[in-house]
């Protein structure tokens, strides 16, 4: 058994919540901080969650890549609207076994990071999670919390990805590593792309959304398109998964997803990851995925004539 | 020269503006009025236009069409969204030979309205104009003003046909009487289905769609899916058509389309005239108009949640 040290690249809900996991377990985390790194340096980091509350002191918080220690595991858990920063922010911490993990939403962020990071082992993760930051150090965790992993390629190796496996085990997350990222990241978007687009579209929830039938029907397009969208791409998914994503949802609380709670706050939203990448991949292998693009120019619309409206 | 008759179906800003146009200028005319009719009966109507104000008293106004006697030329200006009355409340003012104008939005209703009145001349009538009523009995012309018509088929005389263009052309209106009502219907949906859904959806008005990159690609894509629609219709539109409008709403001022007068107000919007009916003839003549489609998915949404809510 390895003991392999970990470094949270973005300490928001997700990243706060599986570091925290995974520091309250005793292993060896290091949390990247901007704006709340005083407060939580001071006060450390409290987390609600359904699966019990939780509290961290003394934890080994930075505000600046360039002053922590070199890690065999990055999470990167920030945002992918800062994705342009992050071979820079990475640089420092990288060696050349460290094993990168972006547990962000999108298409195509690991093939881009690989340029910049060749040699090391690359993976996405998928976080299937409900969970927001409240307020500086404080973390509410309200359901799920599973974290399904996959390898960009073979360059990983696999003793290491196995203890990945068990520390986060360990730490209390149900833990799947897969082996067809592209799959994988294509299923999370067969949800993020109706539910994201649509709830700040229209200003909604997804209760709402479902139970009208037009936005309904409208939902189930979109899904559609984005299943013949990742059929063009490779990523082989199953006939009847539009339905049971459907089927999901029903089952839901009424929920206001990440791209909604950005517009409110008018934080940048993931448009290009939810929708610009997986529109061009798409288009570039011949399957153009017409309502979903409709969808995209709604959503640059309304950032950028709202949020400069501010 | 034959001394017409004429019955506005539904004196809004539109029916106001015509009827009064055409009463100033001495025409026999006949008002139908709803809410109105008490206050427009004491207080007559009162129009501030571009083309020089005018004030109308002891109007002949109506409201019921069973007090109204049979007239010459119905000119129905109400919404579509009353449609589905419109046989009924022509009933007792057609005869033979009344010519009946639809100046409404949308598609084949001229074709609906044939089958109750399979015997008389049914013209669809296209305003370009901008007119709203501010207060009861009160209409603001703010610009433009020419109507286009077309007869549905040759069951017209074209010596009535003739007397309507000299009335309206005397009266200070510019008339056109054109000869493919198709393609005038489907020509004027090329501006109305991006401008009315968008400014709906989006909360906007036209200016700040032309102003934003996304918004203005959109706008593109919706009006050659509808071109595309109008061409599987047999509906010929030239392949400049698009940018034209387009170079035609850059000189407007900012303006919100009849729809989003509509949504502010929470009245029922024309989904059906201006999405519904389109989409679905075009589908039927092997196009599939998605974005169009979309649109409508979306405002039925609005509609029928936010309205709901109020």
């Amino acid at each position: 058994m390895k003991r392999l040290s970990y470094a949270v690249i973005g300490t928001g809900a997700i990243g706060g919540y599986y570091g925290g996991r995974l520091s309250l377990s005793g292993k060896d985390v290091h949390f990247l901080y901007h704006s709340e790194y005083d407060y939580v340096k001071k006060n450390g980091l409290d987390v609600k969650s359904v699966n019990g509350d939780f509290h961290l002191n003394n934890m080994q918080v930075y505000n600046n890549t360039a002053d922590m220690p070199k890690c065999d595991v990055a999470l990167v858990c920030m945002k992918t609207t800062q994705n342009d920063k992050l071979p820079q922010l990475l640089a420092p911490i990288v060696k050349e076994d460290t094993v990168i993990i972006l547990i962000q939403n999108g298409l195509g962020y690991e093939q881009e990071l690989a340029k910049a990071f060749p040699a090391q082992a690359i993976a996405g993760g998928m976080a299937f999670i409900c969970t927001s930051r409240v307020s500086p150090g404080h973390i509410v965790h309200a359901d799920y919390g599973a974290l399904t992993t996959a390898y960009l390629d073979n360059k990983f190796d696999p003793e290491t990805a196995e203890q990945i496996k068990e520390d986060f085990t360990n730490a209390g997350v149900p833990y799947t590593q897969g082996d067809d990222l592209n799959q994988f990241r294509w299923r999370k978007l067969v949800w993020n792309i109706p539910y994201n687009g649509l709830t700040v579209a229209l200003r909604t929830t997804t209760d709402k959304l479902m139970q009208n039938p037009s936005s309904r029907q409208l939902i189930t397009d979109l899904m559609e398109e984005t299943v013949a969208g990742a059929r063009a791409c490779g990523a082989n998914i199953k006939d009847d998964f539009v339905q049971k994503m459907l089927a999901n949802t029903d089952k839901m609380e009424p929920y206001a997803p990440s791209m909604r709670l950005d517009y409110d706050n008018h934080r940048k939203m993931e448009i290009q990851a939810i929708y610009g990448n997986p529109i061009k991949m798409a288009k570039a292998a011949g399957y153009h995925m017409r309502k979903v693009e409709m969808l995209e120019q709604q959503l640059l619309f309304i950032e950028q004539n709202e949020y400069s409206a501010k």
